[in-house]
């Protein structure tokens, strides 16, 4: 029998850890990204708040795989599927494949609100963090350079929709951006000028979380200037201002939007079973129903196997990948498959430094204490796939103590994951 | 008497040294500069070789003058200047002057070469670096996915026109992270596949220093796999090829132009005093010749005094400058100013870790110790004007040991100097 030819379409955490769990077994895996790194999503808002650079969250995929003969890497954008020829459409061509494991991971899902997805701010890729980095520090120098009052208020008005914990994240990490560094950079600029404002429809934020967490994040987020708005919906984005329900009109020039996600629309052509949030439904060992041969991993995959749908958070997309390639492996050797099981290992927050709730090990932490732990996790995490003690350090280092160097307004490079096509231009690049 | 307003347009060496003198000076400082940042241009070639990461050698400017209570500090690009009354046309309206420093750099010059401007990737600013590493990284991307011989040797084969220090810094740089981390990261690609060519009209390399010191980085070079040729001239750059006087034509995607450089042509219409290569004619205290009130420091100037014209190096911009500087701290004490005089401190390329040349002290010094002296002054530089010995160690940290995370191909970002108008857009950052 031929090695089997394994597709793990995404370099996210699912795929990333499908492939992992793949390396030296007895098949031939072929990992795809529209990126050549890998990101660590749960730290990109700090990325979007100018406390890290993107080289501190992201690392190139190949590095991961130099030692493992079996995974062959490329960098290639899916562009659709043929499931009789079993064969995966990108940018590079066609791909055949044995077994497709689909890891696409989500993006920004806008509810139908009018206006959002013209004019908010997603935060689901580097490539939605970068500019809004650069959205955010532009802001500042417009308003320095702006005598209007209103003018300089739009400027300086942040709104970001939705409490979840990346909505809680970004916004203490900007308020503390703004309230720290900028505002001593900008000595023309008032702190009354600025708003920070956190509009959640729900009467509280963290609502995974137990209550009293959710309560002591909502008092360190307005403790830390941020107006934390409950119970408002949003009715519209337009240019240069949001609407909420009840009429009224908050003057901005920056919403952020982490209200939730779903499948990219494009798949829903492919002919995979469909659920809501436009994902894939996948029976109890992950994969797609009527597909025995498709894995779905990560928040792609909608599974109601063991109670709802499993959330879409990274530990659900690490513990499919491994599971899927574990499953694989047994195949390989002729054993039965074991179903996935999901184990929850908690959820964290950071409302900023020393600051921050944990529900972890079945027990509530807040403050420094889930603030170390959750410092203490990430780290660990990030050595797991850097395997150099001193990538920490340097990590560490740029998180704990601020560094200045990363609130640049970088230039436009026009080298998109679209430009990866096989037509060389020698000024492709510029 | 009001105190006069002194605009400086540009914080590049000569602009931020002018600056950096008049603060706490009896005058108002307005400071211009189309980038939020100071780039450390001698460094540049390693952000384009991805041995660097653009923080690394960029510093926020409004950081450098945070306690400097009499400079303002703008983002805005210079579009004109009105000399009769006295204003300085800018993408944030017009700034009037009582004194004007010029310091707006030079750019590449194609030296009238067909197709080199449309094909040529130039290396003068942050935002052709990170495009040209980006457009670098994709290249073995595509030569991965490809199974073309001719077309991989396309992709693969890299020219750099110029053997002046920044065309031999790159080469030796590219060559070194290519026959170093990248071809460990892929393993399909084989080293004789791959070519980094230097291409230099004259019979040798680094003109401005003795002999010898030429004849040894030309022999570091090649041992390094830098395929060096003399005596060519670039008659063309064409869609994936450069064409050679005597008709030889090498296929390549990549051709990196450091042959030369002249003023911004725009600056041809403002009426001040032309001289060769686009700049502005000075008399001996670096003022516009029949403009006293307009002084003009770094690549721009163009004077005669004490020999030929100045060179377009780092150290005259930055004594001119300081020159300026305090020849108007003089004017306001109602001091006579003094001639600007170039001291000459010497020139020094590095080929590669472990090796690189020196002329400075008015001796010569090649190998380790040439490399050794490279780091010590350009690591003494950066603290100049970080003022923070830890990110030196970060620096240093980033380029001794190699720092794989920058071979990042990171995503586009629209918000490019251009995109800094006062007219705010909720999506102008996407």
């Amino acid at each position: 029998m031929p090695r089997p030819r394994v597709v793990v379409a995404g370099a996210g955490f699912g795929g990333l850890w499908a492939a992992r769990g793949l390396a030296g077994a007895d098949c031939d895996v072929v990992l795809l990204d529209r990126n050549n790194y890998h990101t660590f999503f749960p730290l990109l808002y700090q990325v979007a708040a100018a406390e890290l650079a993107p080289p501190d969250i992201a690392y190139p995929v190949r590095s991961i795989f130099r030692r493992a003969a079996n995974v062959e890497v490329h960098m290639a954008r899916v562009t659709g599927l043929e499931l009789e020829n079993r064969r995966l459409l990108t940018s590079l061509g066609p791909v055949s494949y044995d077994v497709l494991v689909l890891a696409l991971g989500s993006e920004s899902h806008y509810f139908g609100v009018p206006g959002a997805e013209q004019h908010a701010f997603p935060l689901r890729w580097m490539h939605d963090a970068i500019p809004l980095r650069h959205h955010i520090l532009t802001r500042f120098e417009l308003a320095a350079a702006s005598e209007d009052p209103l003018l300089r208020r739009r400027f300086l008005t942040f709104a970001v929709v939705g409490g979840g914990p990346t909505g809680v994240e970004f916004s203490g990490a900007l308020a503390e951006l703004i309230y720290g560094p900028l505002l001593r950079d900008f000595p023309a600029i008032d702190r009354d000028e600025v708003s920070v404002v956190l509009l959640e429809a729900a009467d509280g934020v963290l609502g995974g979380m137990p209550d009293h967490l959710g309560a002591y994040a909502l008092e360190r987020l307005r403790r830390r200037r941020t107006k934390v708005r409950l119970g408002v919906r949003v009715e519209e984005v337009l240019h240069g201002s949001v609407r909420l329900r009840g009429g009224e009109t908050i003057s901005t020039d920056t919403v952020v939007w982490t209200a939730g996600v779903r499948g990219d629309p494009g798949i829903a052509g492919w002919g995979l079973p469909l659920a809501p949030g436009g994902r894939i439904r996948v029976d109890e060992h992950l994969r797609a129903e009527g597909h025995p041969e498709v894995y779905v991993v990560g928040d792609l995959a909608w599974s109601e196997h063991g109670g709802g749908p499993l959330p879409q958070v990274a530990q659900v997309a690490i513990q499919g990948g491994r599971s899927v390639a574990r499953n694989l492996r047994r195949t390989l050797r002729g054993q039965p498959t074991e179903p996935f099981r999901y184990r929850d290992l908690g959820m964290l927050a950071v409302i900023g430094r020393n600051a921050a709730v944990a529900h972890v090990f079945g027990r509530a932490f807040r403050g420094i204490v889930a603030w170390i732990l959750w410092l203490g996790i990430h780290v660990t995490w990030l050595i797991g796939f850097r395997n150099r003690a001193l990538v920490l350090v340097n990590w560490a280092w740029n998180y704990v103590f601020f560094r200045r160097a990363v609130r640049l307004i970088l230039p436009a490079a026009r080298v998109a994951p679209d430009d990866i096509d096989p037509t060389p231009s020698g000024d492709g690049g510029r």
